[in-house]
């Protein structure tokens, strides 16, 4: 069986989009984790299978690994690149389903594209992340995921560290949380790094930027937007009311085609 | 600019073709890199540009950081299989060009494709193989390019150390090695894991394959054909004369579509 198929990322973090607009696709999770094999498949971070649902654009969110996720913040504004490309929305300003409720996407003037995430929280909850040998002092947010936030005075002094497993030892993060290391570059903007669970250190983690981004507001306690340098690119977060943000940085496409589900699985 | 593409793999090394029939296109070092980059592009271990030149097909190796190769053993059956499978050759036998020279592929009744390789020669020499504090006996191969082979009771034993740096130090390998360890399965058979320069652990290579399969018939002083169980799939390799093998295994094409260059530049 042949698929349609686009591939595209935020800021390094990528992602197979399969259009399935009626809805008429039952992917297994093996399926899903091979078309994101980076050696068997095409590989990417995670699926998004595009489905029109009640007359409303509906992502089908998958991990590389075939299991479900409620969202993706950097998947959702790859997804809406798609939908404005193809012309299947004309609004600048619109909605995407998932299974974390809908969410309101947008493209700016320089191209850009945004979502709305949240509510980031202030756990107000100090940590202590172990690798290895070496101790940080981290701060635990909710995006709603859990991030925990150390600043740091030099990123590169991390080298090779992130390869290594990144943990904190309290009960409440027993199923692991995403680690963000950040340094501070310049007024209201910062660089960091991120370890996410499951899968190590990554490119891009757009709830990580948002968790940092109000920590960095706190921190420096001001309202202003806050950009976050990942090493697969740039995003800019800014507060909105009840604790939501609005991340926005580049959606690139940049390829499509069919793919052989059949060989595939051979 | 669109460019046509096809993705595929020989037991888990993959590679981008690009159809480029009449020799029109000068891909830049960086252009490769980015179409072969994981997160940024299509993702692979190399990209074979498929040139038809003075009525024979050619292959045009570039390994995924741009610079170029002159020959790739599972890159050749892949592209034979895009030959064979859009029907560009009509014979289960027939020739491709590379920089090291004309090779010979072929579709067997397995639907498997070969490549004759080689030659691959004992250089006679034991070397002590270092990773990090542990130490490994080892022999070295050409095929023609240098190969480690070391003999270990339990390959699960290696556990992550290919993920740190593996080396020879004599003088002769400062450009580097790659080094396989192999652990005894059945009469003719073994199972193998690859370390390439450059690289890391992979989950294939061919010519590793090859020198693993001289190595082992000249261990049971045999000239039957050998079976290598690569992390990737299997691989068989047979002697032929001049010190040349045969490689047979599995070449699938998994995807195909167009990729947008710019794109992938921005």
């Amino acid at each position: 069986m042949k698929l349609k198929f686009i591939k595209g990322h935020g800021t390094g973090n990528d992602f197979v989009l399969i259009p399935d607009h009626d809805d008429q696709l039952d992917l297994t999770p093996d399926q899903v984790a091979v078309i994101c094999n980076r050696s068997f498949g095409i590989g990417a971070d995670g699926l998004i299978r595009i489905v029109k649902k009640a007359g409303q654009w509906f992502m089908d969110y998958r991990n590389a690994d075939g299991s479900h996720a409620e969202i993706c913040g950097n998947g959702t504004r790859v997804m809406a690149r798609y939908l404005l490309s193809k012309k299947l929305v004309t609004e600048s300003n619109f909605t995407i389903g998932t299974r974390a409720g809908d969410v309101q996407v947008s493209l700016d003037e320089n191209n850009l594209i945004s979502v709305i995430l949240g509510p980031v929280i202030d756990e107000k909850e100090v940590l202590t992340v172990q690798i290895q040998g070496f101790q940080f002092q981290g701060e635990l947010w909710s995006a709603p995921n859990p991030h925990v936030v150390s600043i740091v005075e030099d990123l590169s002094q991390l080298g090779n560290m992130l390869e290594l497993p990144v943990f904190a030892p309290v009960d409440k993060l027993t199923n692991g949380a995403n680690f963000e290391f950040v340094q501070l570059v310049s007024e209201h903007k910062v660089s960091m790094r991120v370890y996410e669970r499951g899968v190590g250190e990554t490119l891009s983690c757009g709830s990580g930027a948002c968790a940092v981004a109000k920590y960095m507001q706190a921190y420096w306690t001001t309202d202003a937007a806050i950009t976050v340098v990942v090493p697969g690119g740039e995003l800019i977060i800014e507060s909105l009311p009840q604790q939501l943000v609005r991340l926005t940085g580049p959606a690139v496409l940049v390829a499509e085609g069919e793919l052989d589900l059949e060989a595939l699985s051979s």
